[in-house]
This record gives structure tokens, sequence and C-alpha cells, in this order.
């Protein structure tokens, strides 16, 4: 159950700060786990599980971008954990991928806690899947786990005031609120519009472990520049364009 | 127990399209009942009930707006309900408000139910609590009811297919989405932002009755514009200056 390397890619993330093994086809990392990664306010000598890490995409480039930090990846897929123990090991970084199902509470990883969980769950659109009716079996890229899932996973792993942080399609929002209650709460929304002006696709949700603070919904985060005069090759906004060429925190907005 | 005359003002809305009388010191009605009944796609000939009305702010605005729809409201407490009376005769126009209470399902308005419902609950900021001096301004700004009661009274008083818009405080989001689960779908929430960039401090969430569609988060409305020549006393921007002067509806995104 690995790749085939013919069937692998080596791309560069970060300008280069970070190189990842992928499959070239199959899910593919993109700007999504790079965003999710800055997102997280992680400070050195943190703990940081990466729930669902795939090869690994979210977790090194948090690890890239705070060193000192340590990463715990959960996988279930046997193929792509494969991969993330040998981009962890060629990134020289301290990520460790472990096997194991965030449908069973990560009992992989029973006894730890962290300071930071982020997760990128598969996007699924909204109404498309009917929710799992066999909660414990995750299959390759068939069945959803419900968010709320991976919610109460995350709140399981988190140590006291931990930091949740996860990327998502806009439309699962209300999922996503539902079941962040009574597990999570000092809820904030970073909805990430492609361009200026378009509706949001994608959210940020951060929560806290015993947060008490009251919801807050967020300006969008805009990523592409409608100014074509940036000179980077996708346009970047320059708020990503920090992210992405220079490893900078997302620029969440003060309270 | 009505307002002596000396405590009334009479202003204008819609560039005089529409009059109030409402107390010169207890809930007073600003830009948002303009707003909500803006968002409510009524067509003329439709019904609709405005629940916890006042003096009857969204319902007379919307039935300025829509020439041959009908209005009821909803509103417990006498004062408002008697200033609402007189509104609606003063206006000309066929909105009756009836003494009732949102939390016993509207029980007062038996056997009828609408096209469209709207609310503008309570602005209650999520942890905090009010302390108004005024019994009614307390009423009308110091949380009584839970919006998940507003939303079920909603859904009862509601025609299939029926819309219901309600405008209120961002950071009561999660309250309103899981007050729609089970009740309410095809879910939008159009955020408002004093200004552009700024988080958005209010929302209109929409909701139909039996609807499937999934969540849909839009960028936000922004109400006050940064260019300062637009010459309007506010500096509304021109989307909220057309609902303000020209009665033209709120530009809600299409799908």
């Amino acid at each position: 159950m690995s790749f085939a390397p013919e069937d692998l890619s080596r791309d560069a993330f970060l300008r280069g700060r970070m190189w990842l093994y992928q499959p070239k086809s199959g899910y593919r990392s993109g700007l999504d786990p790079v965003l999710l990664a800055a997102a997280a306010p992680v400070l050195p000598g943190q703990s940081v599980l990466d729930l669902g890490c795939g090869v690994g995409a979210a977790a090194l480039c948090l690890l890239a971008r705070v060193p000192g930090a340590r990463a715990v990846g959960l996988e279930i897929q046997p193929a792509y954990h494969e991969l993330a123990l040998r981009n962890a090991a060629e990134n020289g970084v301290d990520f460790r991928p472990v096997l194991g199902d965030v449908a069973d509470g990560a009992r992989a990883l029973q006894g730890e806690n962290f300071d930071h969980v982020i997760a990128n769950p598969p996007y699924y659109r909204a109404g498309a899947h009917t929710r799992a009716s066999d909660a414990g079996r995750q299959t390759a890229l068939g069945e959803a786990l419900p968010l709320a899932e991976w919610i109460a996973t995350a709140a399981r792993r988190l140590k006291p005031r931990g930091f949740f942080h996860m990327i998502q399609r806009a439309d699962r929002l209300p999922d996503m609120l539902a079941g962040c209650a009574g597990r999570l709460g000092a809820l904030e929304l970073l909805p990430l519009a492609a361009r200026p002006g378009r509706a949001p696709e994608l959210v940020i949700l951060r929560a806290r472990k015993d947060g008490r603070a009251p919801f807050r919904l967020h300006a969008p985060l805009v990523l592409h520049s409608d100014d074509r005069s940036l000179g980077n090759g996708k346009n970047y906004s320059p708020a990503i364009a920090a992210v992405q060429a220079d490893a900078a925190p997302l620029p969440w907005p003060e309270a």
C-alpha cells in the first residue's frame, strides 16, 4: 500500500523552506494547508496535532514557520502516512506522523494532549454526501466523517486553553458551529475570498478549549488581488504573498 | 399603558415615503428595520409577518416599498402595539398589528400562515447584559427570548417555501444557525459591515421553509463608504443610499 516512485512529485512550499513528496494524482496539497498553518499562533516549544495530516503539508509548513515547535500528525491511509514519514525525515523537523483514525477520538494518541490542533478535513460539498452510517470507517475518498467528529476529537486532544484551527468550505459553516457547541468556545471565523467583493468559498475557524468569548465574524481575507501589477505569479494579495514567500503568519484580526 | 404625546417623535423613513411615531426615549428604529425590510423579496399580493414588530418600522418600510403587499405584526408590549396601530392608520397601508407573544408560537395568529416572516429581535451582546433604565427599551434590547424560539415561531407561521429574514448581531450567528437546524433550510448569510474591510457587526439571515440548498456565506455588504464625496449625510454606500432614498431592494447576491 505505497505509492510508486514514478507516481510522486516533489514540490516546494514556502519558497523552498519546505519540500513535500505527494502523489501526482489523488489529493494534492495547495494553498489551503499553507493558510491553515499560518493561522495558528504557535510559539516555539509548543506542540501541534494535525488531524488527517495526509502527507504532512500543514504540519510541515507550520514547523518551517515556527522553529522549535513540534508536531504530530494523524493519518488513516497507510500510503499517505508512509509519505508523511518520508517528508518528516527529508525536512529534518520534529514531525511524527501516526497511523490512526480521527473517528475513534484519536485513540492512537491516547494520553497525549497538545497546545494546538489543526485540521484540513476533506472538502465535501454540503448536501452531496450523507452522514457516514458506520461512524468508525472513513474509507479513502468515499464517506465523509461528520465535521462534528473532527471537532470532538480535536477537543479531546487539546490542552486547557488550547487552540483549534480548521480550514473548510464556507457552506459547511452550520456543521462547523454546531460541532463546536459544548466542546470549544471563543469561536472566530475568518472568511477567505478569492477576490475582493466575492463570496468567501473557504473559511478558517479558530476556537479554544474552555473559551468563553463571544463568537466573532471577521472581514474576509482576500487571497488574490485585482491589482495585476503585484508581479507574483498567481497575483496573491500582499498578505498571502507574505505567507507564501516569507512564511509570515496570517494577519489574524485583533480583538 | 400608553406613551404621552410629548414623549413621541414623528420621523420620516425612506425619504418621507413612510412616517413613524416612536418614543423619544425608548427603543428607536434606525437603519436596521429599513435594511431588514429591503432584504425580503416580497411580491405584490404576498403576506408578511413581522415578529416583535415594535411600532411597525420594518413592516411599514416593507409596505412602502411593495404596494399591494399586506403585513401583520406581533408585539408583546401594549404601548408599542398601540403606536403600531396608530402608525398603520397614519400611513394608510394594510398593516395589522396584533398584541401577542413570540414565545408561545404566536398563538394570537393561530391558523394564519405567511409568505414571509421578518424579525429584528432585540440585540443582546453575547455574554453580556444591558442595563436599560427604560422598561420598554429593556424589553426591546435586553434579551428575554432565545433566538431559537423566534425562529421556531417563524417556521410555524410560514407557508411552505416561505422566506424568513432576520437581522441580528454577528456574534449571535451560532445561535441563529443552531435555531434554524431542523426548522428552516437554504440558509444564506449577508454580513453587514459599517465600512470597507471592517468586521461585520450585523448580519441578515435568509432561510426558507422546506429549503434544501447548502448554506451560503456572502461577501459583506458595506453600509458607509470611505469615499467622502458621495454627498449624502451619513455617507451611505450607493446600495444603501438607494435603499434609503429610493426604497430600492437590498442588492442580495445571486446564486
